[in-house]
Order: structure tokens, then sequence, then C-alpha cells
């Protein structure tokens, strides 16, 4: 994997970036931020992530709309510049490790008014009571997520992660192009995640941990954690695309945010049927017919301002 | 599984309908078609289905808008008549198994202008060129589904099956409530699906039958084959709901079908929270809340009239 | 207007179709049922209809999911046959008049739970609980629609209109290709819709009128009535095309049902496009050009099983 | 209307803001950019716009994919600086005038690739090949616009308006809660556009106006124009609400922008429900039974990020 970055197999220097040494973190993803940090292709940086909720939400009794405050949710670490790195390039960050932090019960999830996949909400807006709020505060630790009698097992992943736009500042609870919150649970250690370059430097932001998800994070709310959270950050220079991509050992995925549902469908898999052409010697409608017997899809979000769908093909159907 | 049945484990009488005893297919789910055969609850039927488009493609060479003839597509077998059922009732259909028959090269697959999920289509109606009609053959045999230098894996389940609703006639392109065109590859040999019943008899069709298909469907044609089906029938008094679902030995699905696609999903979980209320002890909003974070979605079909999903539980999960 | 009926301008015969003589009433379009009445070309029928509810709601204390019983709901006269309609034709269908009967107060709309614009519903499933039910019953005269303190217009027009499809049954609360529920306000008195024959002697369905309705039917019932409905039926030969069309003084119009609701749109307006180039001497693009500066569009319905809207042009940009 | 601004009937200053004064123009809604003019509630200011595309299409000859350069698309004028504005306060904004400027011909339209209502597009990706690309440049007059041999009416308005997001800079080709690029015909001379202020000074953009659109802008170009705005700026303190809002001599209109459209008619109707309720005495049920019967959808685009649409009700039904 990742053969063609800049840094290669060097291993480069490694950097943290601590809650102290972040200060203020960021509601946006856009160019309008200071970076916290710098380093180069092949380094490798630790940084520590707040949970959703900014770690406001400490107790069953705490009630969600008392203790957040729209649009400063899901605090964002970084962001962090990447020397070389232009427009048109492509960011490659190896997710490896997202280890829990912070005191016990680190887990939080919960109900909050108008937001999640079985209710009215702001933009499928309707007149029907909204239901209560509701909070659940979970231990994690070395056996899993403690869930009432059941153990759930402890799967993190990274659920905003993202490159800053040319020149828009997107809210950190939205997915697109970009990246952000795609809330995908194959963004989890192991995987490298292929992010397009659109300024220099790159600048990379992360947040948004969560200790285990189901397939489209349905509540909306997953079991969200502060994390520490480290990444190998590689260039790729030259390599341009228009959504975010994936791989791990057993299979390639590209991933498409839209509304409606079918239309991140479309994205991620035209995004793979491009991908499949340009670099795995398939012809374009080869590589879709192909996918109509073994394409899979992985979906991640149905609650943010986006819906999120990974397309992807076994590394085993592409040849070579 | 599927202990409530009026057959109990007794097992039953075994019948068969071929092709000859078909006759004429159906090309809707409805009342108003004849019975080709009457079982007892706890009865085998051995069925042999036409592949999509009944058999009309043969060679490469073809040009599947000549070949065909809408509405005429996607041929039914049946309906059965299940003596007993009742609306209210649910039907559950173990399947037993799918084999392939039927003159070497078994698979066809092919791109259908204006129909797929990265094209426009009669309903996402646009000025674009369609894109070429092409014809793909493959032989299915013990080894698998060979496909140009690969070999995928014969992975066969049933596209359409369901019952008849109680007064329209659906084509058999459609899914929808009472099953239909689900193309949801979890509907393969060793679940059992429960379809609620609308009609006196119930009136199930089955047919289209695939070899292998990836998540999705995406462009619009699996590997289609002509199969023979078996099906152990079963019946459930008294218990109705709005939605088909299914249940292996490891999971438990409930399964929407609807435009867009998040209407699907909706659907899904929504059944799949009741569900788990009404039968596994789950206060409604726990069940809602438990999901978030181990529910699971597979996309069927994103090419259909209504798009499907299947939202599912491992059981594992849902207690004593 | 429609100068290429097989009638021409000859004025043909007047029949009748009473509640009377319809006796059983049609809850699907299709071709299982018995026709009512065989007309010829150019004739004009007098058609009773009941109003949505088959007038089982006559006062404001009905609960109207006591008084209704799925899927019996929205009432259709007819089918009527007429001579001569083949598939592949067109039948040309100029609305004379609709007019209110039966006793006061002749108006009826409700809230019904989990059906509307702004509430979850069957298919935008959610866990809400549902509005009350509520239903309001007011008097419909020579002044108007009388409202509390307000007199709205009365606007009367037909809410379900279409002909049977060549193998399917569709509920009388969806609309689609072959017209149906589409609850769209254009089709009034004064107006030619133009509906695409599927099968030998067409078979005309109507019902389910209302006397003024919002664009959109926002909470999915609009002012209910019982109706005495007055067509001219015409033929054209050989005039085949995908949706139902419409015509006025004014302008031509093209009528889409689908969701999600810019599938719609999409599909009015493409057919528009493809009107103007097939009749009106329009290069595609030309004509796609145009619209893009004069089309307009009307919502119907947000609230059906598919979601209506027609696309229009005034015919004084048509030319010639 | 508006009797509630600060300034109430008192006339302002008036200010200029010229191509020349503006010097860069900005493509983002944000607050990082710094106001080009700063004015009191009531004052009147006359803004030159520029079109859509930078004035960057000057021939028929040119091809919009060479002339533009994406994301500096839509050059908006300002901010203007509103002093006292603050968060939870509304700006009121008078239309007074929209008049086209510069050379003719003035007016231009276009075809762009995977850009428009009936195309595959970036987010309802598809494999057909895009529509060849094409430019109309014509002559807008005190006769009208001029279309070949048609003359179509000039009905001018502003495409793109709003305030700064708190925290987020928004592409100035969508548009959402903010305002931005609604591209709906009755934000035109005669109206006043109600804004959510979210910073202080509010920050006004304006620009994208349109000399005259069809329902849609089914190409997703209208008729593209430079233009003096002439805009008198009011502010209401402590009137907060979710979305623009819009009043006419005759009319009042909330509006959403959402995919899929569905979304934006569901947000632009709760809107209007609740200002009935808040502002004109109804009771939220009433008001929403009263829309079933007289509301009204204007559909602003179909091409944008989020679609827009307007519901609105006659004031005449608002009572006493």
């Amino acid at each position: 994997m990742a053969t063609r970055g800049v840094a290669g197999k060097e291993s480069g220097t490694k950097h943290e970036l601590t809650e102290a040494d972040q200060g203020g973190f960021y509601f946006t993803y856009g160019p309008y931020a200071d970076p916290r940090l710098k380093i180069d292709p092949g380094d490798t940086v630790v940084i520590e992530t707040q949970d959703a909720f900014g770690g406001a939400i400490r107790s069953e009794s705490d009630k969600p709309t008392e203790k957040t405050n729209h649009p400063y949710l899901n605090p964002q670490s970084g962001p962090v510049f990447v020397k070389g790195a232009k427009k048109g390039d492509c960011l490659a960050v190896h997710i490896k490790a997202v280890e829990t932090r912070g005191p016990q019960p680190a887990g939080t999830t919960c109900l909050i008014p108008e937001f999640g996949g079985l209710v009215g909400t702001a933009a499928t807006a309707t007149l029907n009571a909204p239901l209560p709020e509701r909070v659940k505060k979970v231990v994690i630790d070395e056996e899993g997520v403690h869930w009432d009698d059941l153990v759930l097992p402890y799967e993190p992943f990274i659920g905003t992660i993202g490159i800053s736009p040319e020149i828009e500042a997107i809210s950190s609870l939205q997915p697109d192009y970009h990246g952000g919150n795609m809330d995908l649970p194959d963004v989890r250690p192991g995987a490298i995640i292929y992010l397009p370059v659109q300024v220099d430097g790159a600048l990379l932001y992360v947040g948004d941990c969560h200790a285990t998800q189901g397939d489209g994070e349905l509540t909306g709310v997953a079991m969200e954690q502060a994390a520490t959270v480290t990444l190998t950050v590689d260039l790729i220079k030259d390599w341009g695309f228009g959504w975010p991509r994936l791989e791990t050992e057993d299979f390639i995925m590209t991933i498409g945010s839209a509304r409606p549902m079918e239309d991140a469908a479309r994205i991620a898999y035209r995004e793979l049927t491009r991908w499949m052409a340009a670099d795995y010697g398939f012809e374009e409608l080869d590589a879709y017919m192909l996918l109509g017997q073994v394409g899979r899809v992985r979906l991640g979000n149905m609650v943010d301002p986006k819906y999120t769908m990974g397309a992807s093909i076994l590394k085993k159907y592409l040849g070579g």
C-alpha cells in the first residue's frame, strides 16, 4: 500500500499535538485557521482529540440541548500543515491507532431532539413532537464497550477527518469532497485514507472518534469518546481526484457524501469505476459491469447534513 | 428459528413446479392470477424459475432492447396457494437451495440503455446519450462464476420473491411491502424470509435468481440465471407487520424498499426497532440507541423502481 | 386544441354514469375490472364520483382511522371503455365541468396520522408520536368554500384520473405514468388531459375531486368532495408518449410523478423538451435552454406514494 | 410592510459600491471577509454586481470550461456591514431596483457540462457522456430579452443574496439558511427579504442578477447579467428564525433549500406554519390545514448544491 508517497518507506519524525498544545479547537474545515503543527511527509503525529461534545456531557442527567451550543459542536484538532503539499496532490494518511483517553465512563451517546435517522429533523422538517433527550454514559475498557449487560466490541475509528477546502470553511458537522464528518467505520486503524489536497500544506484536521458505531449512525450519535490518534502522513504528488479514497490490505474504497442517499452511492461507485480505470487497467464499462457483481457498499452515516457511503472492491478482483 | 409455525418441525409433502407445469409465467404480483399449486403449511416446493429475461438473451451479440418486451420482464413462477393463510398471518419461507439450471453459459449479465445505477434513467430523466448495450454470458459451475480470468464466488440468492398484495397487481420489477424485486443477497439458502399475508392463500411468487451480485446491483443486472429453487413454506398465524423480515442463524433483518434511498433505510430500521420491541423485550428508544451502535445495513438494489435496504442486528445482542 | 382527434369537432353522444350505475367502485387502476360504460371517441360522459373517503367521514367528530379501511380508499368511477383505443394511441379528455354534489357541508378535509407533508409517514418512517386526528367539514356553495371566517375560492379539479396500465393494477392512491392520484390543480375545467393508452379501450377511471387545494396538498387531504364530472373524450391515433400531458388555451404541460421530488421535475421537464422537439419544431437543446428562461413548474402533491409536478410553457413561446 | 424596523419610515443615507470600490469580489459567504461598506439601518445602497461568470464569457464561441475556474464562480459584492446588527436580529432588505448594466449583448446563458437539471452531474454522478457546451449571448433592452425571434419579458431578480454564517464560509454557488444562491424569481424589485443575522454587522452580500429565469433554472444558467442593484436595508431587533423569509404587497413567503427537493418544500412550509403561528394568530395545526388548501409553492432552483423552494400564502388569508 501507498508506495507512491514522497516519503516512501522512510519513517519520519514523531510529533505530538496535545489538547494543551491545541488551545482553541476548530469547528470548520477551512483555510482561515492557523496551523498548529508543521510536518514533513512521512512524519507521524500523535493527536489528542475531544469527543463530539467537547467533553461537555458528563453525566446521564445532563441535557444535550443545555450543554451544547450550536454551531460549536464536533471540535477538531489541527490543522496540521504538511510541507510541500499543493493543490492537485494527495495526502495519504495511514491510521496507526485510535485509543480511548480520559476518565471513565469514557463513552457517551445520547438522543438529541430533531437529530437522528428515525426522527423529523431540521431538514426533514415535521410538526411532530420531538423524542425526549436521553444520555447514556458507558465504560470502555480492554474488554470492550459496556452497554448494560452487553459487551460491544471495541471497534474504534475516526468519525471526522479531512483537509481544508480551497476557499470554503465547511462545518465540522458536514462530510463532503474534503472528507469531514463521514462517520464511516472503515476509517479505522490499519487503513490509509487518501485526501485530495486543495491548499498549500493541505491543512489536515481530525476529531470525533468513535469507540463503536452501527451502519448509518442511526441515532446521529455513536459511542463518542475523547481519543489519542496516531497518524503517519505521507504525500503523493500529482494524484488528484474528486472524493476521499481509502485502502486496506484487502480492498480499495471510494467515499461519497450527498443527499439524497442514492447520490452518495452514485458518487462513490463512479469514483471507484474511475479509479479502477485509471490505476488498475480496466476499461470503464468493464469496471462498471464487474462492480455490478462484486461491488460492496458501506453506509457511514444517514444523519449528517450529507449522507456518506463507501463503495469498495476486494483487491483480489483487481488483477495484477 | 421459526418455531412458531403451524407446521412446527413436522416435515410436510414435497411438491414440484416445473417450467412445463407453470405454463404462462407472471409479470405482476397480484390476486388476479390462478394458483399453480396448493400446499399445506410445512410443505416443501421445488420450483423452476426462468432468468429475468425469460431466457431470451442467448449470446453476447444479442441486444437486450431487441430481445425483451417491456413490461414482460422478470417472469415469476407460481403463485403457490398456502392453505389456511389469511390476512394478518405471516408466511415463513425457508430457503433450502438455489441451484443453477439450463445449458452453459448459464449466467447472463448486460448493460441496458437508461437502466442502472450510474446512468440517467426513466425516473432520473436526463438528455445525455445512453451507454451502449452490452451482453456478457458466463459459465457457472462448481468452481464459481467464470468472469474473464476471474472466478467469482457462487453466492446464489433469490432476487424476487413475495406474496400477493390485497388488491394491487405490482410489477415484478418493483420491490415493496409485499417483497418482490428486492435483489437483496441475504435472501439466500439458509435464510427464512417472513412475508406479511394480504390475501387468502398468501399467493407466493418467486423468480429472478442470481448466481452472484454486488451491493446495489450497480448495473441493474446481476449474474442472472435460470434456477431450481427449493423452499419449505410454513405459516405463522396472527403475526402481522408492515414489511418483509428475514432471519438467519446469526441475525434478524427487516427490509425496506423506497425512494429516496434514505427512506428505505428509515423503513428498515423502524421495522427493526419495532420488532425488537415487540418480540425481544426492548423498550423502543433503547432498541433505537442500541442500533446506533451495532445496527448493520445491506444495500440490495439501487436501480429498481424502489431501492431496497436490509437493516439487521446480530442475535447475540438480542439477549437471552 | 386537440384537433387531431378521431372525432374532430363532431359532438358525440352524451352518457351518464351515476353512483347507482357504478355499483362497486374501484380502488386500483388496472385491466382486471369490468367496464361500466362503452363510448365512442367524441362522446361526452357525465360521471358521479365519490369523495376520497367514499363519503364515510360525515361529521367533525368522526375519526378517519375508524371510518376508513386501507386499501379501500379513494374510490374510482369507471372504467369507461373507449372504442377503437389501442396501445400507442392517446386518450384526449376534455374536462368540461366539475360540480359539487351531495348534502352540505359538502367539503371534507382532515389530518390523518402518519400521512401528510409535514409529518413522519409510512415511507419517511420516524419514531415521533403522530399528530392528532382532526376533521373539518365545510360548506361549498356559489360563494366559494367557507373556511371559518374566510371564503376560499371554488377552484375545482380532478384529483385522480387516468387509464389502465397494461398488466399492473396500481392503487388509486398512487400517481404514475398512467395518471392516477396526481392531485394537480391544473387538471381542471377547460383543460384537456392527454393519457397514453396501454390496453384496448383505454379504460378511463376518474374520482377524487377537490373543491380547492394548495400546491403540494400539504396535509395530504385537500377540500374533498363528491362531484359530478363532465368529460368529452376523444382519441388520437398513434400518438404515444411516456407520461400524461395537458393543454389549456394558454400553455402546454407535461406531468411527472416520482420520488424524490427532483425526479418528478426531471421527468416533467424532459417530457416537455421532447414534446417541443417532436411537435413544435425545436431542436432539443434549444428547447432545453429556452425552458431555462421561461419554463414553469407546478407542484401537485408532496404527500402521495409518488410526488407530482407539472412543467409547462406558454404557447406564445412555441412559435407558429 | 416592515414597519418593525429600527429605521422605521425614516429614509437614510444613500451609498454607492461600484465595481471599482469593490476591488476583489468574494466567492464565499462568511465572516472572514473585510466589509466594503458600513451603513446604518435605513440606509440605501446602490451596488454594482458582476454576472455569475465574472464577465468572462464574452462571445458565443467562448467555452465556459475554458473561461471559468472553479471555485471562483458567482462573484459576490460586499459584504456590507450594518451597524447595530447582532445575532438574533433580522436584516430586512427592501429590493428597490435591479438594472442591467454593461455593453450589449448584456445577457449570457449557456450549457455547462455535468451541470443542470436534465443531465448527470457531480452529485447525480453518471457515466453518460456530457452534453456539448453552448453559449448564447442576447440583447436586453427596454423591450425585454431578445431570444432569437422571441422577446421574453424582462423580469429581473437577485439570484444570490444573503448574510454571513457565524463560522462557516459557504460557497456562493450554494443556497442555505443564510440565503445565498437561491435563484428564486420572487427575490425581485418590490419585495423585502428577511435574513436571520448570525454575526455582528450581519455582513450582507449580493450578486448573480438574472434578467429572467424559468422555474427551477432548468439548465443551471438563467439569463445572467451584470447589474446595478438598489437596496434599502433595515434592521429588526430580536426577530430570529431559521430560514430566509420574504414579503410583498400580496403575500408572505418562507424559503427552504435542501436535497432531496421534498426537504426544501418541508422546510419552507414548516417555516411558514411557524410564522403564521407566531405573528398572525394561528394555532399551528390550523395554519397547517389552511395551507393544505391555499398554500403556494415556487421552485427556485433544481440545479444548485441545494434545491430552493418558496412556500407562500396570500395576505388576504391571514386575517385582520
